[in-house]
């Protein structure tokens, strides 16, 4: 990498082109003003040529060598650290995100990319099965018959507003895709087009030095209804990633049911993220437990995906003492900057919406605004009867409000989970006179959530090979997935079997003699010999 | 199992039931003649209780054991076995398919059960990743993480026309469900309803005597288009299990894809199962391999989901000997009779409308019809430019009816070959000098189908563990999956992470100590210990 220009250009294959549909610019939102330069938006032009370089790369780049593979995921990683403070530095402008989150972010990024090389390298997620020819079988003889798997076609990306590196142009969804052989073309969020497009030349200088096709690698900027949508329609793109609203994510998941040839759609959506408070843990420390509930409710002025959205608790006065807690540390929280004026705007109507209804109560608020775009967090409360009357007490607002459910009894907490939209995590804070009480809840949580917690908070997603960032609809659009951690590569792959086909001609992973040195499945058994 | 009684009733849960809607009979399509007694169809009550039911013991059942939940495999395994002749003897007159090819399904049947108990036993399906605590790790310590699959919940399965016993009640779909942990409710297909009573009693026998929760099974009588509609609808049903028309199997897609909460649906469908004759192969031995194909292409009548409908091979004096040997296989190929008078009125209507196509030449067809709703084999043959010109000429015509497209050189091939929908199987028939061109073309192949064979022919489908009965759409909904082999069991299987969960919570699977002697992934190594 030289130095990092920022031109307000798309990048197709190993071309950089500025889009003819209208000047967009970012926005700082801590201060409402316009970033330079602006960047143009692109067309069916530009989604066409960026699918047809894709599906051209795709039957090259998907045969190369483990190890070429991990090198370019690699070369990525360390494009983006080579950029240097620049890249923080727009990305603060661009987000309102401060240093140390972003830096932070990066090396979340970075280390992704580089979890991801090794992945690769181990190859286990080729799910290589032999099960050897028996000639002698009766009354019939079976085939030679393998199986590895391979990836599914080039992937339409779209990046996340809140996480402008670790989940937007070499983020998660992008680097699982890269890494299971799929091409990749990146719709890049429009609150951070300065930052895609650092990152955008980062991957695509690792194309041109690590020599993969051009195609393997596009960056596309306009309004999601117009090129999101060509872009998820277009023949050549065989899978989806989509971190964002479920509106949003709806939407992408009726254009890929509607085309010729469906496909499938990653959308990671909505979530409120139950934390049950239990009633021994309650009494033993509801203050404690009160200022760090705020804590994880305030960070990043509540844009996570796993925000504590929604408490559940047995009323009484171990509750109460919680939320005095609680209401005292969140009158003291400062007021956060968003991300958009359009995620501040969301927020403002959400909050307006849960303190406008008549069954709320408004427990607490967070300080006052000081500035443009900024989320003054907010605690509300409510009975269990009303929460299972109204629908929309589970609608997530996006930011740092939670309600609670005052439950009368622990048969009730219950009936309230089990009526609990899917979501991404559910959090227990229990102690061990809980057990019983959580053992009963166990089962409902496991149908609701991805990631069941205790004593922790919801915030905080590690990325490792354990982690499952997903959950029912409309948590994901596919609960059978994650999009943290390597198990993420399981969704751009499928399965092909060959026949007695010649050894020749039969792909590495499945030859005779383990040249992979892979986990391998032999009749059955796992082996690696 | 005590004698094998057929009343017409409907099975839910632990009784059996009589449905109201109407009078349903099965046809001897041998004969014409309906078969006693009437069977009742279902309606939304009766959707509305199996379903309950099965809602109702998703908890108990996907938390029986590994053993336990083998055993009721085997179970189910011995009580259709139990059934005895009367099995056989019903499935023939309800299939008009002859005694060898149904104790033949039988055997499979009862085979691929007890696969799945093994594959339960071993317990890899479970995928048990765990990602220990690093409390020292510095900026932040790591949490423990452990992950392992649960079932998604209650399944739909739709018994397919073809496969009365192996893709049936107890078939493929309701096998691998079972193994995963979800409980099933089958709609029987409405050609087979004795044969789907017997073996739905056989399951039903093997809950009550395994003691497990009467929901766990349920198999309805009616209309797909009513109450099979009405089954993928329901919320409780979390995925679908369907083997069928491409119509059909497109219809329950967007059923699921328009319910509140879109569910995944593995629907086999459509394929052709192109055959490609290379040149080589064909110079050494186009007598044999004409006479070859047309074993393969007759067999069952051709009602194969992996019937080999298209033939792709280079143009000149060899294809003409491999048509001329086909031919004469053809002319002598006695008529079958078809599974039902629908399926054998769509077979003439598709084979009409090759014979009427102006650029379809028709080569041989099979000897005469003897008796009511036989197939009478036809080969059709017609130019790479005219298969490429008319989408139509792809349609699958279920039966004994195939297509030979003759292209004017190996390039053209692969450009047809590139131009294919989505296929379960490609044959290629090779020998040693076809290695570089078979080559060129397996990227294709491998993008466009599940299965590829080399000398051999696609009919047979091995239930193994390196099996992939599955493939791009319309071949399936979900080419990331099989719905034969013990990889089926994943389809009905999704993720969840626990995150320091008190070790006396944690699912067996996932304990310290590793108590169900499973393969893990330890920090991201494969491990027994």
């Amino acid at each position: 990498m030289t130095t990092a220009t920022i031109t307000g250009s798309m990048l197709i294959g190993s071309t950089a082109l500025r889009g003819g549909d209208g000047d967009l610019y970012a926005v700082d939102p801590a201060t409402g003003e316009r970033l330079d330069p602006a960047f143009g938006g692109g067309g069916a032009a530009e989604v066409e040529r960026a699918c047809a370089l894709a599906g051209q790369a795709f039957d090259a780049y998907r045969e190369t060598g483990l190890e070429q593979r991990a090198a370019f995921l690699e070369a990525i990683a360390q494009n983006i650290l080579d950029i240097g403070d620049a890249l923080i530095q727009r990305a603060m402008a661009e987000s309102g995100l401060p240093r140390a989150r972003l830096e932070g972010e990066r090396g979340r990024t970075v280390g992704q990319l580089r979890l991801f090389a090794q992945t690769v390298r181990e190859g286990s997620w080729l799910d290589a099965r032999i099960d050897p020819a028996q000639p002698e079988r009766s009354p019939l003889p079976r085939a030679d018959l393998r199986q590895r798997q391979i990836p599914l076609g080039p992937v339409a990306v779209f990046g996340a507003s809140n996480f402008p590196l670790a989940f937007s142009v070499a983020g998660g969804d992008t680097a699982s895709a890269l890494a299971a052989g799929c091409p990749v073309v990146v719709k890049a969020h429009s609150a951070h087009p300065g930052t895609s497009e650092l990152v955008g030349r980062a991957v695509q200088a690792a194309v041109a030095s690590c020599g993969l096709p051009e195609g393997v690698f596009s960056l596309l900027f306009g309004a999601g209804s117009r090129i999101g949508t060509a872009l998820v329609a277009d023949p050549r793109i065989k899978a989806v990633g989509f971190t964002g609203s479920r509106r949003g994510g709806v939407a992408l998941m009726r254009v890929a049911a509607d085309r010729p040839e469906p496909i499938p759609v990653y959308a990671e959506m909505s979530s409120i993220n139950p934390v049950f408070l239990m009633p021994a843990a309650l009494a033993a420390r509801a203050d404690a437990l009160g200022r760090a509930f705020v804590a994880s409710l305030t960070m990043g002025a509540g844009q996570f995906c796993t925000n504590p959205g929604l408490l559940l608790a047995v009323d009484g006065p171990d509750l109460d003492r919680f939320l005095a807690s609680a209401a005292e540390a969140l009158d003291g929280s400062a007021a956060l900057t968003m991300l958009t004026p359009g995620i501040h705007a969301a927020y403002d109507e959400g909050v307006a919406a849960l303190t406008g209804n008549a069954s709320v109560e408004t427990l607490a608020r967070g300080t006052a605004c000081s500035g443009p775009n900024q989320a003054r967090a907010a605690l509300f409360a409510t009975s269990a009867a009303a929460f299972l009357a109204d629908p929309a007490l589970q609608e997530e607002v996006f930011g740092s409000a939670s309600l609670v459910v005052r439950c009368p009894d622990l048969a009730t907490l219950r009936t309230v989970a089990e009526r609990l939209e899917g979501q991404l995590t559910a959090t227990l804070q229990m102690d061990a006179d809980d057990a019983a009480a959580v053992a009963a809840l166990l089962p409902v949580l496991e149908r609701k959530a991805g990631r069941i917690l205790a004593n922790g908070w919801p915030t905080g997603v590690e990325v490792c090979h354990a982690m499952v960032h997903g959950g029912p609809f409309p948590a994901t659009s596919d609960s059978r997935s994650t999009s943290v951690g390597t198990a993420a590569i399981k969704r751009f792959l499928r399965p092909v079997c060959y026949q007695d086909l010649p050894a020749a001609l039969l792909p590495e992973a499945l030859r005779d003699g383990n040249p992979l040195a892979l986990w391998r499945r032999i009749d059955g058994a796992l082996a690696k010999a």
